[in-house]
Order: structure tokens, then C-alpha cells, then sequence
């Protein structure tokens, strides 16, 4: 077990919250749980490790490997898992990330998308590690009961969704998320969003009904998890 | 010159685009500008120049001053201002945020409120602080145009704003922001968050209407940005 890195084929979740959803929702990809001296016996420590019995995990108490490998001192639990891969489900609704760079930023989008039921999240490439413990930690452990898939491609993610309604939000887009109709809103729909800061390149205008949230003069953009969050709550009105 | 800390009576701006903000808008409290040896010479670099000549704003070059204060290391710009109050405009729209504990989140929520044209914010304290570069930083330097006032209870704003028609924003509310009309939308309006962790004590149920956006059961809660987002899209429609 060392300090996570981006090529390593396991990660891990910093918490106990996120190590809870990582043994819910994933437990064929927990290697191990890592325990702390200094955890305290409480009903959800005690409820932790009940579920571990229950589903076979192996626990280990270890204080030097953790505190070797955790980014913030007050970490006395930390899950240890196997890096997967998902697939989408076809005609599904989903959200669209066009070379996410921040990793907070990403861990928000994912937990908000749970939040709205939408549960298949494309990501083109490159982007932000989706397995780094900080992407994870913002996600609070909803990356777990989602799908994401890494596309090289936009392309590629279209061969796949020829059948979805594209939605590309862009600030060059002229019909306003404001302005959109029950009829305008069509189902299985792809809501598209671009880099934060460079946003979806123009092409992306010819694709789909691209959109804008508008907002005042006095900003010159929303920020992505916010743009992200407003989409999705309009979609799922 | 030191290192932030909260009990001092000026701060920083770390970037050139909040200092932009700072000199545009609330000149009068800039202190001076500090620039790095290394700071390369641009269109906006130049511009900033220009404008501080143009308003009588000290410009320092001061290296090593930079670098005892950044938190990090490629900041080249640096305003130091001295920190004022603001009133907030009888009779506005505004968002009050109770008890707000995380300086990210206060930044990035006071710029979604500017850019849904909320330029008035009440903060019940105790609270994050406003001042620290962190903050700004968050808000892009959103915050030097909007008027934030730091209450001590939300019975003092509520005596200043006894006319506004109050939003308290709660798990525990009933009626949906989702099934809002537009005849329930009444202006002013007080849009009402709480903590990040906690949100709002179940007094406030009893505070006008008590809303609730709905999510899927999922995830516990929205955090509190995107809350606050998606509540200024739908009143701002």
C-alpha cells in the first residue's frame, strides 16, 4: 500500500461515509478495510464492520499504513479496492463531461447526478482521474452507484447514444434553458458540457440543440458543477 | 505585510482577475497592488497597469513580499485592500445563508447570486470568513459587487427585511420548489439556507414558506452551492 497514484490498479476511500457506500454498492471490489487505532467504537463504526463480517471483507488494523497513505490527519478508516470499469445502459438519460479537468468539480457533478436518478455519466477524454481518493471524497461515495464511462471520444460516445437527444450547453448558444417547453425536454436526453474553462468547443453547436443557462452580464460564466446541476434540475422537472 | 489571518483589517486579492474586480469596483478600499519580478507583460497586465495609474492605486514590486503571503507559488498579482462593510438595499431580493462554515462554498455562492442578479447576501454568524483570499478567490472576485452584511442573529435581519417574503430551505419542508408556481414566487424575496452540515434549525419551519428541492433518496442532500444555484434559477425565471 503506498500514496495513490493514477496508475495504480486499486484506490482508496478516505472516511468512514464513502467506505460505507464502497461496500454497499461495490463490495466485489474491496480489497480490504483499513482501521485506525485511534477509531472510536461508535453504532456506525460497530455497523461497518458487522457489513465486512456479512460480506466477507477482510479488516485490518493498521495505524502506519494509514497514516503513510491518507491525505488528511483525522482519517481512521479508509476502504482499499480494485479499480473497474462500467458500461452504460443503452437509451438511458445521462450526462455528458467533455474533458472535466478538476477533481472536485467531478465528484460534485457525480453526486448531484445520483441526486436527480441519473445514473450513467459519459467523461471524455482526457480528464480528471475519476478514481483519485479527492474525486471520490467530493463525490461522498455516490461514484459507486453510478456508471461512468471513459470515452475517447466524443464520437465514439455518440456510435453509442445515435439514438439520444443532445443537449450541448455552451455560452454561444442563442435558445436559453429558461425558455425550454415540457416538448422541448425529449427523452432519453444527453445533456453535454464542456471544460471549465475553455467550455465546448463550437462545433458542438451543430450538435444536438446546444443551450444556455442565461445569467447577468456581471459573471462570465456559471461555474460546471452549478451549470450541471441547474441542466439536470429542469430535466428531471 | 503577513500572511492572512482573520483578525487583520485588510486582505488579499491572489490573481489578476480578482484584483480586476477589486480596483473595478471597490477602488477606493485597494491599499495597493504588489507585482512579482516574474510577472510577464500582456495586453492584461498592461491593462491593470493602465487603470492603476488612472485611479492613483500604489503599484509595488516586491518579490519576496509575494512570496511570503501567497499560498500558491505561481501567484504574480497580489491586491491588498482594506476590508469594508456594506448595508444591504431595502426592499431587494436577497439570500440569507445561515451559519456558513466552508469559504469555497460561501465563494462560489456569492458568485451564482451575482450571476442571477442577487447583489444583496445576509450572513448569520458565526460564520466562514468573508475576507479570506480563500473566499475570493472562490468568488472570482464576484464579491467586491454585491453588498454582504454579517448579522448576528436572523432576528436582526429579519427586523430590517420585516417586508420580504421569506424561503426557508429544509429537508423537512413539504412543498416542493419543483411544484412552486409562479404566483408563489412573490417578491422581495429571501431565499433561506442553512449550514453546510446541519441546514436550518426546524424553527424555521415556521418562517414563511419552507421549501424543499427534491431529490432522489439516494443521496442524504444537494450540498449547499447547488442548493442555493438551483433555488436563484428557478426564482430568477
Amino acid at each position: 500500500m503506498e500514496k495513490y497514484k493514477k496508475e495504480m490498479d486499486y484506490s482508496y476511500t478516505f472516511g468512514i461515509f464513502p467506505t460505507f457506500e464502497l461496500i454497499n454498492n461495490k463490495p466485489e471490489c474491496v480489497i480490504k478495510i483499513m482501521i485506525h487505532e485511534k477509531l472510536k467504537i461508535t453504532d456506525d463504526t460497530k455497523k461497518l464492520i458487522s457489513i465486512c463480517k456479512e460480506k466477507h471483507i477482510e479488516i485490518e488494523y493498521c495505524t502506519k499504513q494509514i497514516e503513510k497513505i491518507v491525505d488528511k490527519e483525522n482519517t481512521l478508516i479508509v476502504g482499499v479496492f480494485k479499480k473497474y470499469t462500467s458500461v452504460l445502459q443503452q437509451n438511458s438519460n445521462n450526462v455528458v463531461l467533455v474533458n472535466p479537468s478538476d477533481m472536485g468539480n467531478l465528484g460534485t457533478i457525480i453526486r448531484t447526478c445520483l441526486g436527480f436518478n441519473i445514473k450513467n455519466i459519459a467523461i471524455i477524454a482526457p480528464c480528471a482521474d475519476i478514481f483519485n481518493p479527492k474525486t471520490i471524497r467530493a463525490s461522498m461515495g455516490a461514484i459507486f452507484s453510478v456508471n461512468i464511462k471513459i470515452y475517447n471520444s466524443f464520437y465514439d460516445f455518440q456510435n453509442q447514444f445515435s439514438n439520444n437527444n443532445y443537449y450541448s450547453f455552451m455560452l454561444q448558444a442563442t435558445k436559453s434553458l429558461q425558455s425550454l417547453t415540457k416538448e422541448d425536454k425529449k427523452l432519453p436526453f444527453s445533456l453535454i458540457f464542456g471544460n471549465e474553462g475553455s467550455g465546448l468547443d463550437k462545433n458542438f453547436l451543430d450538435i444536438g440543440q446546444s443551450i444556455i443557462i442565461k445569467h447577468s452580464k456581471n459573471i462570465d460564466s456559471l461555474n460546471l458543477p452549478i451549470s450541471v446541476s441547474i441542466a439536470l434540475y429542469e430535466f428531471s422537472k
